[in-house]
C-alpha cells in the first residue's frame, strides 16, 4: 500500500498535542441557503454529495501509520481502505434561538475534542438551525495534515464562482483534487523562479526528518532561542508574561466577526503602511483594552507571532509550509497612530532581516522560528518560556462571492490552535469584500474572549480616527455576521459570565498556584 | 481545603482510561414536554434551576487532584472552587427531522469524547429538536466518579414522582444531596446487618488503596486467573474470541429500546428461571442471531459479566459498589428454551460458588473479579485474552413514573464502558412498566449493533413461544421508542451500511492484520 512518510514540521504536531492541546485547525463556513430550498434539503444532499466517492484524496482517504516508535518514531500517511464516511461527515444542529452564540458554543464544542488517531485525521460538521436561512460547516483537520493555504485551496476546489453550479461529484474525491490541481496547474504554467526555494526547504526537511534526530534538532534549536545572541533569539526577548500565557486546558471558546476590507485597507493606507500592519494595529488595540479592562496589562508590549506562507505558487500538496517574523504589537502605546508606527517598525524589521540573509539561511530561520510552541512543547518549557503572546495569522481566501450547490457563502471563519502558554489565536480570511476573523481561546483563560470582537471594532474606530477617516461612514458597512448580533453588541456580556467578573480573576489565578 | 482518597477501583478506571477507551458511564432520559410548555422555554427553565447552586454535590463539584506520580499515585477529589457551570451543562440539537435515530447519533458522538480531566468529571446535555413533544437529556459521569447505582440515586434526587412538583433548587447542589440523603436515611434506619459485609469491603479497599501495592495486586489478580485452577480462573475459561472481541477504537455506536417489564418477567416465570435469567436469555439469543446473521457464530458459547451490586442500603455515596458473575450465554445452543435452561443452570452456579464462600472470601473474590477488562488493561492484556464475550448490567430503577418539573421522564436509557476486548456492553434499567435498554459498542468493531435492536425483539418472541406465552397479545404493548421507529423495524439496515455489508466483513478484518 501507498505511504507517505511525514515531514519533521507534520510530525511535530502530532507529537505535541494532548489532550489539552488539541493540533487540529479547522473554521466555520457560513452561508446563505439558496432561494426556495429548504434547509434540510440542502443539506442532505451536500453531505450526500460529499459522502459519495469511489476513493478519498489525501488528507480525506489517509489515516496515520506508526512504526514501534509510535509518535516518536517516523510516521506515515496511508491510505485508508475502510473509511467510515458517516464518522466524518456529520450532521448537527443549533438550540433554539438560532442565534451565532449558538453556534460559536457548539463550535466551541466541537474544536475542543481531539480527533481520532485510527481514521483519517479530520471531521466536517454540517449545521442546521441558524436564524435568517443561514446554515454553516465546520470542517476540522489535523494540522499535521493542512495548513491555512492547503486549506484555501479546498475551498476553491470545493465551492464554486458561480451560483449554479451544482456539486457533481464529492469535492473530497480523489478525481476531483486531481482535476483541480490541473486546472491550477494551468494558471501557474512556470513556478521556475520558486523552484529553487522549494527545493531548499525540501532539502531541508530532509534533513531533520528522522525520529533519531528530532530530539537533538530540537535541542539545537531551543539553545539558539534561549539567549546564544542574533537575531535567532529574538522572539523570546522582551515577551511579558501576560494573562494569555498560561498553562491552559482542552476547553475552548469560539468566536467570529467579520469587517469590510476596504475599511483595514484604508487604514493601512493612510498612515503609510500595509493591510497586514493595520490588521495587527486593529488587533494590538483590541488586546489593549482586553487586558486594560481586566486590570492586567503589561509594561512591556505583547509580541505576536505572525505565521507567513513558504509555499510556492501552484504547490496544492505540501501539508505545512509555513514560516514566521515575530511583531511588536505596541500594546503600552496609548496612542493609535504612534502604535501603529512602532508595529510598522517592527514589521519592516522583520522583513529587512530575512532581507539580508541568503534563500537558504532564510528558509533555515524560517523552519527554526515557525511554531516555536510546538517545537519547545515536548521539551516542556513553553509556559516558562513564552515566545510570543499570541498568534496573528493572514490566510488569503477568494476575492470573489463563491458558491457551493447555490448556496452563497458568506463567510470564512477559521479555528486554530492554543498552544501551552499561548492561551489566544487569531486568524483572518481575506474572502470577497470582507476580513473574517475567527478567534479561538483557552476556555478558561480567557472566559470573556467574546469581548475582543467589540475591541477589535473600538480599536478600528480608533486607527480610523487617527488616520482622519471618516468612521461614520465605514461603520455603515456592516457584515453579515455584525448585522444579525446587534444584542450580543449593545449587551456583549451574558449574564451569568459578568455576575462571574470580579472573582474570576483571583479564581483564575489560585488555580494557576495549584 | 477538603480532599477525599480515590479507591482502588475507582482509581482503576482513571489508569485504564485512554483516548480508545474513554471510561464514562450515561445514557440519557427521554422525556415527554408538559402539556401547554415551549420546548425552548422548558429547557431553558431547567438549564437556569440546574446552574443554580451555591456549592455543588460531589460529584459534580469536585475534580481530580493527583500527586507527582499522576494517575499511577494516590489520586484525591478536591473541591472545585471556580466551577465553570455552562462548560457542563450544555444545550444540543437535534438535525432534523429528529427522529431516535438522529439522537443516537449525537449520543454515540458525546459517549465518544473524553471527559476534561481538569475540571469535574462530568457533562450534562439537554437536547431539543425531537418529534412528539419528547426532549432528552445526556448526562456523563467518570466511572471513577459514580457507578450505576448512584446514578440512580440522582435520578431518584433528581426528579419527582408527581407532575406537580417544580424545582426550587438544583438538584445538584450540596443542599440538595444532604437533604436527599436524610429522607433516605429514614427509609432505611437501620443498615445493621449490611455493616458488617460493609466493613469487609472498606477493609479490602484499604489492603489495595495503595499505589505501590497496585500492580503487585494486578499481578497476583492476573496470575489467579491465568489458570492456577479453582473458581477464581472461571471467567476466562472457555471464552471464545468472538468478533466482539477485538482491539476497540474510540468511536461508539449507541442504540436503545424500552420493553414492557411484564413481557419479559413472564417468560422468566413460566421458564422456572428469574427476571435476570430471562434478560440474559433474550439478550443471548440476539447476539446469536447477529453473530448468525455475520457468519460469525463462534463454535463456543459466549459468556457474559454480569455485574452485581454490592452497595449496602442506604448508601447513596460510594462511588463504586460493584461485583461481577460470569454467565454462560449458551449461544451455541438453537433452542431457546434449552438456551434458557443453560443460562439459568449457570447463573445458578455462579451464585452457588458465592454461597460457599464465607462473606470476606465472596468479597474478595467480587473484587478481584470485577470489570476484570479494566484490570488487565494497564498490563495491556485484555484483547489477548478476553475475559467474557460482553457486559450484560442490570441496573435497578424507580418503579414508578417520574417527572421532571411537569415533563414525564419517558425512559432511562444508560449508555456505559466499552474496553479493549469487549467492544459491547449492553445495560438495562428497570423503570415503571418498562425494561429500558441502551446498548454501546465500538463503532469500528460493531457498525450494525442496531441491529441487535430487533434480534432481541426476535429472541423474546423465540422465549415467549418456548415459554407457551401468547406473542400476539404481548407484542400489542409498544413501548415509547419502538412506537415511534416503525420504519427502522420495518427496514432496518440503513441504505448506506446495507450496500457496504458484503465488504464490511472483510475490511474490518484486514485492519484487524494490518
Amino acid at each position: 500500500m501507498a505511504t507517505k512518510k511525514l515531514s519533521f514540521l507534520d510530525s511535530v504536531f502530532l507529537l505535541a498535542e494532548n489532550r489539552k492541546t488539541p493540533m487540529h485547525v479547522g473554521g466555520v463556513n457560513l452561508f446563505t441557503l439558496p432561494r426556495g430550498v429548504d434547509e434540510q434539503e440542502f443539506l442532505h444532499g451536500v453531505a450526500s454529495s460529499l459522502r459519495t466517492a469511489d476513493e478519498f484524496q489525501p488528507p480525506f482517504g489517509d489515516h496515520l501509520k506508526t512504526g514501534p516508535l509510535g509518535v516518536a518514531g517516523p510516521m506515515y500517511w496511508e491510505r485508508d481502505s475502510a473509511i467510515d464516511v458517516d464518522y466524518h461527515i456529520r450532521h448537527s444542529a443549533l438550540p433554539k434561538p438560532g442565534r451565532y452564540r449558538e453556534l460559536f458554543a457548539l463550535v466551541s464544542r466541537l474544536h475542543g475534542t481531539l480527533l481520532d488517531r485510527n481514521r483519517p485525521l479530520w471531521e466536517m460538521h454540517l449545521i442546521e438551525g441558524l436564524q435568517n436561512r443561514q446554515c454553516a460547516v465546520y470542517s476540522k483537520f489535523h494540522h499535521a495534515a493542512i495548513d491555512g493555504v492547503r486549506s484555501m485551496h479546498l475551498v476553491q476546489s470545493m465551492y464554486s464562482t458561480s451560483a449554479q453550479t451544482r456539486m457533481t461529484e464529492s469535492p473530497l474525491s480523489l478525481k476531483s483534487g486531481e482535476r483541480y490541481r490541473a486546472a491550477l496547474k494551468q494558471l501557474h504554467a512556470e513556478p521556475a523562479t520558486d523552484q529553487e526555494l522549494r527545493n531548499v526547504a525540501e532539502a531541508l526537511r530532509a534533513r531533520y526528518d528522522s525520529g533519531v534526530q528530532m530530539y537533538s534538532a530540537l535541542k539545537r534549536v531551543t539553545d539558539a532561542w534561549r539567549g546564544k545572541g542574533g537575531p535567532l533569539s529574538m522572539p523570546w526577548l522582551n515577551v511579558p508574561r501576560s494573562a494569555i500565557n498560561t498553562p491552559v486546558d482542552g476547553a475552548r471558546r469560539f468566536v467570529a466577526q467579520s469587517w469590510p476590507l476596504e475599511r483595514i485597507r484604508a487604514v493601512g493606507k493612510a498612515l503609510g503602511g500595509t493591510f497586514n500592519d493595520a490588521v495587527l494595529a486593529m488587533c494590538a488595540g483590541a488586546l489593549r483594552l482586553y487586558l486594560q479592562n481586566h486590570g492586567e496589562l503589561p509594561a512591556q508590549s505583547l509580541k505576536a507571532m505572525v505565521p507567513v506562507s513558504l509555499r510556492v505558487a501552484g504547490d496544492v500538496e505540501s501539508s505545512n509550509a509555513v514560516g514566521a517574523i515575530s511583531a511588536d504589537l505596541a500594546t503600552n502605546v496609548k496612542d493609535a497612530a504612534k502604535r501603529f508606527a512602532a508595529i510598522q517598525a517592527s514589521t519592516h524589521a522583520g522583513k529587512a532581516m530575512y532581507a539580508g540573509m541568503s534563500a537558504s539561511e532564510a528558509q533555515l530561520f524560517m523552519q527554526l522560528i515557525q511554531m516555536p510552541g510546538l517545537l519547545l512543547m515536548p521539551l516542556g518549557l513553553t509556559s516558562r518560556f513564552p515566545p510570543y503572546s499570541t498568534v496573528i495569522s493572514n490566510v488569503p481566501g477568494p476575492r470573489q462571492p463563491m458558491y457551493w450547490n447555490g448556496a452563497r457563502l458568506n463567510g470564512i471563519y477559521p479555528a486554530s490552535i492554543v498552544t501551552e502558554g499561548v492561551a489566544l489565536n487569531i486568524t483572518l480570511v481575506t474572502y470577497d469584500q470582507n476580513v473574517d476573523f475567527g478567534i479561538i481561546a483557552c476556555r478558561r483563560t480567557m472566559p470573556q474572549v467574546q469581548r475582543l470582537i467589540d475591541y477589535m471594532e473600538q480599536s478600528l474606530c480608533e486607527l480610523e480616527e487617527a488616520a482622519g477617516l471618516s468612521v461614520r461612514g465605514a461603520k455603515r458597512k456592516t457584515t453579515p455576521t455584525s448585522k444579525a448580533k446587534p444584542k450580543a453588541k449593545a449587551k456583549p456580556k451574558p449574564k451569568a459570565k459578568a455576575k462571574e467578573k470580579p472573582k474570576a480573576k483571583v479564581k483564575r489565578a489560585a488555580r494557576r498556584r495549584g
